[in-house]
C-alpha cells in the first residue's frame, strides 16, 4: 500500500497539487497558472502537469501514490465523477472529469467540489475537529460552503449542497455571475468588492484606490480594497462594510437552515480579519434569533489555502480504505 | 406492548391529538382551541385535554398507549425535550415541555418541532417515501421546513434546522414577527398575505376583499384572499403573486443549501394550488441554475393536516422500538 496520495485544488485562479500522507503531512507541492474556468482539456493538462511536478519534487513516480484527489471549483457530482457546470462554459456541462483524469494519470481519481474538500479537511485535521454538524464557508473570489454531518461529508442528492453564495438576498439586486440577481455573493465575494469599487471609481469618487490600482481601475482586487481600508480610506471601508454585512446574512441563512454547532470561516477574504468579520458578526447577530445564534461557534480556518488540497487527499485515503 | 400511541400537533391556531397505530392508522382524533403561542401551563392543559378526549373517543386509557408524541410550532430542542422559543413569550424560553407533559400524563413523551414531525411522516408514510434527501416545506400561518437525510430526521445541533421562513431575502424589507426585517416569511406566509391585504385595504384600493371580510378588515385571512383571487380580484391575485414569488425564492434557498432530491409542499396555503405554485415555480426557475433545479422533484403533501400528528406518533414508535 503506497504511503502517499496527491491532492489537487482546482481553484478560480490557480491549480495546486501536493504529495500528502495519511496524516495530512505535505511532502511537496506545485502550482500551475490555470483554473476551473478554462476548457476541460486545458484543465486536464494543467492537473496532469501540476501532479507531475509535485511528484517530481518529491522524487516519486505515479505508481508510488495510492491515487489522486481533485477538489474542483464548480458544481460537482462527486459520486458520478462529473462536473455539472463551471464558469458558464457549456463544455463543462456533465463533463466526466474523473474518468478523463483516471485515463491520463493511470491511477484512481476522486473528484469533489473544492469547498466540500476544504470542509472535510477542516473536519479531519483542522478547526472543525469534533463538530457534530460543521459548515465550512469560504469567501474569496466567490462565496461557497461545505457541510459535514455526523462525521460524513454531506454533498446532497447530486453533489451541490452548500451553494450558499447563490442564495438570493435581494431579488432586484445586482446581476450575479450566474445570471441571477441579488445572490448573496453579488455583495459578499472578491468579485463583488471589485465590482463595487469599479463602479465607485467610475463615478469619480475621491479614494486612495485610484492610486493603488494604478492604470487599471477595471481590475481593483479585494486585496487592494483591503489595503486601502487598512489605511483608512473611507470608500474602501464602506465597501467592506457592505460585503461584511451580506457575508453575515449568508451566515444567518446557514444557521437558519442547517443549525450547525460550528462554522469554520476560510478563503482569501477571511484574512482581512475584523474589517470583514466585524460587520459580518453585527449583521449576523441582527438577523437571527439569539437562541439560534448561540448554538453555532464561529472560528477561523486552521488550514488556510491548503484545506482544499488536504481534503481532496483525505478523501482518496478514505475511499481507498473503504475499498480495501 | 401497546398497539397505540397518541400523536399531538400543537399548531399556530389549534391543538389536535389522535390515537394512532404503527402503520399510521388513526383510530380517533380530537381538536382543542388553543395554540403554541399560549403560556406553557395553558398549552400543557390543552394537550392533556386533547389527549384525554382522543383516548376517550377510542375507548382507551392512558395506560393503553406506548407514549405521546408532540409536534410543537416553535423552536424545539427535541433531544433535550425543551422549547427554545415560541411566539416571543419569555415563559417558553428553554421550557422543559417534555418533562412537564410526562409528569402530567404519566407516560413517555417525545417532543419535536411540528415541521420536523410532518417531514418524518411524509418520509415514512407519504409523498417523501424513498427520498434520500427530503425537505418538507409547510406554508400556512408561517413558513417552515423539516429535513430527512438518509432515512434520519435531521434536526441540527440544537434542533432548529430547517427554519427556512426566517432566512433573509430583503434586509431592508418589512418587519417580521421575529423582529427582523425581510425574512422570506414576511412575504410568503398567511401572516404576510393578511398584512399585505390590510395595508392595501387601508390605502383605499378597490377590491372585493372589502366585502368578503365584512366588518373586520384588520383580519383578512389567507383563505379570504385566495377566495377573492379565485373570483378574479386583481388585488388578491397580485398579493398571491408576491407571496408565491417569495415562496419560490425560499425553495431556491433550500435547493442551494441542501440539494434535496425531493421537496414535499404542505400547509394550508399549499391548498391554493396554482394560485400559489405557478408564481412560486416561476420564481424558483428564475432563481436557480437549471442543473440544481432539475435535481429536486417538487410534489404536494400526501398527508395534509395529519402530517404533524402522524409524524409525532411515528417518532414515539421509533423511540420506543429503539429503547426496547
Amino acid at each position: 500500500m503506497p504511503e502517499w496520495v496527491v491532492g489537487v485544488d482546482v481553484g478560480g485562479t490557480k491549480i495546486t497539487a501536493g504529495v500528502i500522507d495519511a496524516s495530512a503531512q505535505v511532502l511537496s507541492r506545485s502550482t500551475v497558472r490555470s483554473h476551473a474556468g478554462r476548457p476541460p482539456h486545458e484543465v486536464v493538462d494543467a492537473i496532469v502537469e501540476a501532479t507531475g511536478a509535485a511528484l517530481g519534487d518529491a522524487g516519486l513516480a505515479r505508481s508510488d501514490v495510492a491515487g489522486v484527489g481533485v477538489g474542483f471549483a464548480g458544481h460537482v457530482n462527486g459520486a458520478a465523477g462529473t462536473v455539472l457546470t463551471s464558469s458558464n462554459l457549456p463544455a463543462w456541462d456533465h463533463h466526466p472529469l474523473r474518468d478523463a483524469l483516471q485515463e491520463r494519470l493511470s491511477t484512481p481519481v476522486i473528484l469533489e467540489n473544492d469547498a466540500n474538500c476544504a470542509a472535510w479537511a477542516e473536519y479531519r485535521f483542522g478547526a472543525g475537529k469534533g463538530s457534530r454538524c460543521l459548515c465550512y464557508v469560504t469567501i474569496s473570489t466567490g462565496f461557497g460552503s461545505g457541510i459535514v454531518i455526523d462525521g460524513q461529508l454531506y454533498a446532497g442528492a447530486t453533489g451541490t449542497a452548500g451553494e450558499i453564495g447563490h442564495t438570493v438576498v435581494d431579488p432586484d439586486g445586482p446581476l450575479c455571475t450566474c445570471g441571477k440577481r441579488g445572490c448573496v455573493m453579488s455583495y459578499a465575494s472578491g468579485l463583488a468588492i471589485s465590482r463595487m469599487a469599479c463602479e465607485r471609481l467610475a463615478a469619480g469618487e475621491a479614494t486612495s484606490l485610484r492610486d493603488l490600482c494604478g492604470d487599471s481601475p477595471e481590475h481593483v482586487s479585494g486585496e487592494v480594497v483591503a489595503q486601502a481600508a487598512q489605511q483608512g480610506d473611507s470608500l474602501a471601508l464602506e465597501i467592506l462594510t457592505v460585503t461584511g454585512r451580506y457575508f453575515g446574512i449568508g451566515l444567518s441563512t446557514i444557521i437558519q437552515v442547517l443549525n450547525p454547532d460550528r462554522i469554520v470561516v476560510g478563503g482569501g477574504l477571511a484574512r482581512m480579519g475584523s474589517l470583514l468579520m466585524a460587520p459580518a458578526l453585527q449583521a449576523l447577530n441582527g438577523n437571527i434569533h439569539p437562541v439560534l445564534r448561540d448554538s453555532a461557534e464561529i472560528v477561523p480556518s486552521a488550514l488556510g489555502d491548503d484545506a482544499g488540497m488536504l481534503g481532496a487527499a483525505a478523501l482518496v485515503w478514505e475511499t481507498t480504505a473503504g475499498q480495501a
